[in-house]
């Protein structure tokens, strides 16, 4: 028996990088959070702290900066991936990962430059690169935060002697969507992509009459593939925000499903994939 | 000399009430967050442990809900003092506080059902009212994150042995704006008032050739007060979210304002108040 | 008619320092976050975008880092008083305001440079200084969690229409407690105050059998006053974190007292002030 | 080509349950934090909205509570296992993964019935359990914040075109540990593991002359595994909270490793995996 390393990584996270370009007087805004994780030959630097096959973060994080610079930042799985293949162009990093988030500006005014912070959604990525040019990206979205205040039921559940919940024919539902969704390959139209199953999402959540929160969330997942022939494979995580309906009976009031405690924690969480039954193997795509 | 009960007060934070409203198949969301505090005849509740003059905070909580089942949630400051006259009602209880924050829905799809929620930017009031009938109302919003990518300049400042700072004549101008203005009544057009003050904010920080954040601060809440007459006070308070262009030439690349490092902490806060000058007192109205 | 600058201030928040003292192989470890506001001949900058009297926050950054190498960083306090003291040198600074908080280290092994963080818990300072040479000085903590499991009641309390709460005559009583107190002069013995005031607050919070968390917030305050010759005020901030017990019967179990659960929102929230009924003008010390 | 349900879960995620235990007028508290997650035959729950096969996850939090009061709450790991196996008592169930946190709380006072929170450090463990026996269990603790003031160097590293970073050869070094070990078995000591896993990750970290966080990183799960036969694996995250000296040279001083910027974002992240060459296949045990 011996004690031994196993798989390892490391990286620059969350280096915060705004690029704006000028078109004329029209400002373009591109504002994103990248992440990189490397691994490779990294025997030496955990057990000897010889250090001459490691990247250090600080150069990871000026890499993402001048590739900025020097190629642009379009969509942000493109500009992941062109990191990620960089990356692995160093003998001693077999493969790259990069993460990156996108937060969105809206402009305001008639100036051309200015601009105001799309709430709380993000827009995500995360793209591999090894050196023998195997490649994977999935895209996601998270923050997305939706509710029906009606068509959503939840009884017929399996009971035991712990099970108290009422059957429910009329609730709220709402949840924060967490979307990750896997490309077959790695030359898609992303912005258009996005576009898509961002609009299959809020469609599917909004359009299914819902007798559990599981059954929209495979609606969801479902109308994303049957619309976007590139991606192969969703994951959706759900938390089931409750929503409870406030008894107001000591008041001598009633309460038709009108007056809601929203409640923080303990919350439902929901969680599921939804693929082709053709997709190739994921690979290291979800590491 | 003696130890004595100076200023006090008590209350439920934070009672989380969604009011779903129903007109046909068209429903309408209030998604808000009330926060009460009472203080009067507190003496012996701290001295002895005496309480009863004591509204327990979980009574308080029951009312928000009562109250909104049985007047409705219309705009937030109207609703807060509701809340606040009903409170003063009982003998013990000379001044009522009432905070409620408003989250905003957009509607999704077409099922009249389904709604996103509206990101970051929160609405939000404090209405005080005390056994005496005066009252006092300040509206307000927070996280309204803006930019603009040009149009500011920071030089001509005091210089002293610790500077450092170079003067520039082009930089980013970014903020999370926290504003909240008093109203000189307690009646006015809630809805409108906030959509002209927010309307002007954005305005005035777009339109505004900024040599300091402070002379943007000022010219946001001139701007305010000469649209609204009801208003005679705003108070403004605007981070320096900090984007520094980084230094790519190490790697032979120039940078003309394109890469941003976009920075956490630390960062310039700047406050400022603006007012009339023929203002009433404040009173209570900011506690 | 006319619309006016009010009161304004202007400063670098978070500027995080740590400083490492080197006494042989034994070190000491400072870790601070140092915010500076300043006020005065404004009126420029807000109006006309003249910053001339403007000392950049930038500038304020640097003069901490600078301030502390030259002076070290003792007692939060004093330091905060040193650097409140330089800014009101410059002739446009009429006024000082700085907060220090305080993270604090424990040692781990015996190396003299090892440390684990100390909780949650940050010690807090904010001192004034203005050119005519008042200083104020206000020391604090915050996020102290504390918890008695017994001895804490609540009933004889008043009831309305809207009570639905029970008496009761053994709960949880838990609060994380957020406790600033003003020093009657400038030039104590910080460290030892701040040890009194902290061991009072909890051998109050815990030897106090409760009638209402009022009750232990006035037994906590007056505790430290009687302590504590220099302090003339303190202001309590005490969130209830109510833990309700688990209705077990219908699962046929009882429930005295042993399973609870830990609410998140809302929350009672009790505020409250105590003071020495000679106690100087606060001015300027709390703002 | 069909599109198809993959692997899904469902529960209820962060029940916050306290449990008092009463010696005499000693009390005992237990804090945990729950989150229970099932799977099973769940094809027709989200196909057709058919919940026969669904425990709620409301009555997966009932359990949590009634267990407790049943079974009490000893070492969080054995208390994971005891619901992620009842779960797997139900037909439609297959698999429970339980997640517990635990927080810790000293003594204050000599009551017997006081208590401080302990700071920022979470204890944590995640059991699995099927219906065909299998069970795993991870231990772990998150938010351990620690650093050397010296003792860390950081050269010889792999440069290119991107690389500025000075060699470093003495630096603070800090981090925030992120550890979860694999057991071999599922009935150790989980309190003698815990306090000897947690000290030999102290220790490792001072003790240890540090060439590079990955260095530290595999020294400090060697020495878990040297030290603890039951562990089978160990995966730590360390983020490096860079502390970087601040260039006091423009105000005439120097700064010999003594004052320190804490910076935010970005930072480096280091991964790593440190196990036996024998150790029995993980299975499900890290998901």
């Amino acid at each position: 028996m011996a004690i031994v390393l196993g798989p390892n990584r490391y990286g620059k996270a969350e280096t915060r990088l705004v690029r704006v370009v000028r078109d004329g007087g029209v400002h373009h805004v591109k504002d994103v959070n990248v992440s990189t994780s490397l691994s490779g030959a990294m025997s030496e630097a955990h057990l000897t702290g010889d250090n001459a096959a490691v990247l250090p973060t600080d150069t990871q994080k000026n890499t993402a900066y001048a590739l900025a610079r020097e190629h642009g930042v379009g969509q942000i799985e493109d500009f992941a991936l062109l990191l990620a293949r960089h990356f692995t162009g160093h003998d001693t990093i077999h493969h790259a990962r990069v993460a990156v988030e996108e937060y969105g500006w809206n402009r305001i005014g008639d100036t051309g430059h200015s601009f105001a912070r799309d709430g709380g959604e993000v827009r995500t990525c995360v793209a591999h690169h090894d050196r023998d040019g195997r490649a994977s990206v999935v895209s996601g979205l998270t923050g997305l935060v939706v509710m029906n205040t009606t068509g959503s039921e939840f009884h017929g559940f399996l009971t035991d002697p712990y099970t108290t919940l009422e059957p429910a024919t009329d609730r709220i539902l709402a949840t924060a969507v967490d979307a990750r969704w896997r490309h077959a390959g790695t030359s898609a139209d992303f912005a258009a992509s996005f576009a898509l199953v961002r609009g299959c999402l809020l469609e599917a959540f909004a359009g299914t009459h819902s007798l559990s929160l599981q059954q929209t969330l495979y609606a969801m997942g479902e109308r994303v593939l049957a619309a976007c022939p590139d991606i192969c494979e969703i994951r959706l995580t759900l938390p089931n925000r409750h929503h409870f309906p406030v008894d107001l009976a000591p008041f001598g009031l009633d309460n038709e499903n009108e007056i809601f405690y929203a409640a923080d924690r303990p919350y439902g969480l929901i969680e599921g994939t939804v693929l082709r039954d053709d997709a190739p193997g994921a690979g290291f795509a979800w590491e």
